[in-house]
């Protein structure tokens, strides 16, 4: 039954963190579910001198915490082979070309090859160009490139490096992870919007109050301060997956659930998205940088990190997709290092009924929310009859759903289904241009902001390790007489 | 903090099988959580030559199964006083009204008078009559009276019966009890409808696809052959209990959640009830009889039945309430006895989508349903994304919400959350005489069209112990491209 594919995979950064992380582990769980069999490869490529059989233990070890049988893991890595390359040596690419059309006999991969950019960006646009010009791109199969984030730096190297991979790969050809998209819950957003009307038919400002969105980073910034001070969290964190999440929360129905009406849909709400002057960033947008606390150091004593640094490590803001279903409603997000958990989910906050019948006393919000990690599940809070002698009064009611443990070991982690996605060809879960586009066209508008804006000497830090943020975070919502509902310090 | 009732309570029919079984039992949960405290008494009245030893004996029996000490017993017993009485005889009145009068001292009562009729209803005209003429109420307190089920045969009997204890009791002060009306559940719905905006927005015709009502049971008729026999499962259960949980389900809101506002609106919904001619009933109405089955023996086999009764002990229909919101709704209802299990639910089915973007195949309806009985909660049926690799499909989702076993332990059990109201003044569970009116306009329409028709000689028994009833109750609902979503057998 299963639908066996068949591919060579070439990795470019195959010694490096993200694929012994995520991509082995990725490709294995694929490997056992039987989507990958014999007919696949993977040519892992990178400066560093490896062989064959260093590279397939490093494949191995990046698996032995998973349920893994020895022959299973030694049948799984077989598959795999290296290649020492220098993305610039025009010569290294023909080696590689040589092995790519060695494996595809040895395996009949049929042509079919999914070039993996697990690089620095510096580098995407070069090696586009040489897999291009030195034929490593079959004629008899799909020639696929996966892009890791972050895809530019701002909105014009965005534009250039797009203009520079379109050269040699066209649109469709492009894939642009983003493994948020890969998460179970936020997959589910469009069938818990489009396949109840319970919700299809409230979607819209006259029934939303508004949307927040949280997703709260417990560790710091850890290995990656070098990448990090240049980024910020807006970059790191906003340009991508909060605002395809918006997307996919705002967006109106697709004709069909397939990728060409969904990425129509995705591109139009992004498109939307109410770019703000500086003032206008001055009223939405809060930026925050976490002090010492909680027997954690402060952001400016952490490694590799200036000393005072202005990089923003918290972002909360009030955003709006001008559409005719959601115009006005504010999505309320916030993203940072050093909260209180980590936890990420989605609240839909419905308006409350124009009269409350029971007197006196503010009736609790319907909300609905999605849970997306560390526990995927939906919960809907109503209103319900407190149980009660004395008097007829209102209390919280929560209704939970959570899928059950074996729903959950099956669960896809991310990075699998996406990779099943590129195998499949089906691009319904990755960024497509044009969102990229909007997306960096609104970061830019805070972003130039804040960088046009002189930041008082005092004002980072101003959140502790292990707070929900800056109190303006808060103060933002309370503007508009609301406030971060079901976030960690708040439930 | 609690608030201590004064009152007393006489109960006419004090040694039968609802005093004991309910009243007792409820009196002493009031009685244990403050309510009834220092200032309560009790006189049971009955044909049977007791004394008040003999009666504080039966009320410690009946709330031996309870958590209660000896000391709490005999205490809470030493409220009760019994008075051996004819209903007919003017005499004993005068002899209640001493004792009465002698309590009310006692214990300081104020006046307040709680007269429970739990007789045969061919008593309660006289007894409402006698009560009032022999001084038995009083001028300083409230006297009201409350009126066990059935009230009346049909809606002449019913007439005539209030019409005879409104020549002694105003409206205000008479308290037709539906134990249903203080089930959890039941109580919940105005909570749900009308503090959610989520339900209040799409409460009406556009959205709600049908109702759905099922009052299973799974004992047969037990010991109350002579009453059944004559009553059968329309007036037993429909015409009271199923249509007062209609009313709760399609009423509009009450300007404030106040007896009289509430009671306003259910009226008007009871009004609003499609009464068919005998077409009518023949096409929207279903009944049954229990044959053997399940190890059981049929309904013509059992004690005093009559071995060729036409008696239903099972009953589904169709029925409408049109009003400007929940016109051609169908309600569909059921309820009978020897059913698969005891079970009270109420699934509201909204509509679909008007457009499955996800491809072929049918939603499943969003369903919400109240679970009355055995265990109280809520139910909210969703589509949500199916986790598979494959492919993006829908699969049924359900949230849930039960009380935890402390609030469950708490809560009322029916009776006493009634009883309880009576002492407030409370008629919002109480059945208004314009209620019962317009409901039994509505049964005696079906009751009429049955009794004019005559029954195949096979019609019965039409279903088997343990099963949900008659074919026929299915086909009802397939008519209508519909099914019994829920049900012990469909779940």
């Amino acid at each position: 039954m299963t639908n066996e594919q068949k591919a060579l995979f070439i990795i470019f950064g195959g010694t490096g963190d993200l694929a012994q992380r995520k991509l082995y582990p990725s490709l294995f769980n694929l490997y056992k579910q039987g989507f990958l069999k014999d007919h696949f490869a993977v040519i892992g490529t990178a400066r560093r001198p490896w062989n064959n059989e260093r590279y397939q233990e490093i494949v191995r070890n990046s698996i032995s915490g998973m349920e893994v049988t020895a022959k299973q893991a030694n049948e799984f890595s077989s598959h795999f082979y290296y290649q020492s390359h220098n993305v610039n040596d025009t010569q290294h690419y023909e080696t590689l070309r040589k092995l790519a059309d060695e494996l595809d006999q040895k395996y009949t991969l049929e042509g079919n090859r999914v070039f993996y950019l697990a690089m620095s960006p510096q580098f995407f646009s070069i090696i586009c160009q040489h897999v291009k010009t030195q034929g490593l791109v079959t004629d008899n199969g799909y020639n696929r490139v996966v892009i890791e984030k972050p895809f530019g730096h701002d909105l014009q190297s965005a534009c250039e490096l797009n203009e520079e991979i379109n050269q040699y790969f066209p649109e469709k050809d492009v894939y642009r992870i983003d493994h948020y998209l890969g998460k179970e819950m936020i997959q589910s957003i469009p069938a818990l919007r489009f396949s109840n009307n319970l919700f299809n038919a409230l979607w819209n400002y006259r029934y939303i109050d508004n949307i927040q969105i949280t997703l709260s980073e417990a560790l710091g910034v850890e290995e990656r301060a070098g990448y990090y001070e240049d980024a910020g969290a807006l970059r790191d964190m906003v340009q991508n997956h909060i605002l395809q999440t918006v997307a996919l929360l705002t967006m109106n129905a697709p004709m069909t659930y397939t990728d060409e009406d969904i990425r129509k849909e995705k591109i139009s709400a992004l498109k939307a998205l109410r770019v703000y002057d500086a003032a206008g960033v001055k009223h939405n947008f809060v930026r925050g940088q976490y002090g010492p606390g909680n027997g954690q150091v402060a952001y400016r004593d952490e490694n590799q990190v200036d000393p005072e640094s202005t990089t923003e490590t918290f972002v909360a803001g009030r955003i709006f997709v001008d559409n005719m279903n959601m115009a006005n409603v504010p999505i309320y997000l916030r993203t940072g290092k050093r909260l209180t958990k980590k936890e990420t989910r989605i609240d839909v906050v419905f308006k409350n009924a124009p009269y409350n019948i029971f007197g006196d006393g503010q009736l609790n919000r319907n909300i609905l929310s999605f849970k997306v990690e560390p526990n995927p599940g939906m919960e809907l809070r109503l209103n319900g009859k407190k149980v009660d002698y004395e008097e007829y009064s209102i209390e919280t009611m929560k209704l939970h759903h959570e899928h059950g443990a074996k729903t959950q070991s099956k669960m896809p982690v991310g990075y699998e289904k996406l990779l099943y996605d590129v195998l499949k060809g089906d691009s319904s879960s990755f960024s497509h241009w044009d969102e990229v586009y909007y997306s960096w066209r609104f970061v830019d508008s805070v972003r130039n902001a804040w960088d046009n804006e002189t930041l008082a000497a005092d004002a980072f830090p101003n959140y502790e390790c292990g707070s929900m943020g800056p109190q303006a975070s808060k103060d933002l919502l309370a503007e508009d007489g609301n406030n971060w509902y079901l976030s960690p310090d708040e439930d």
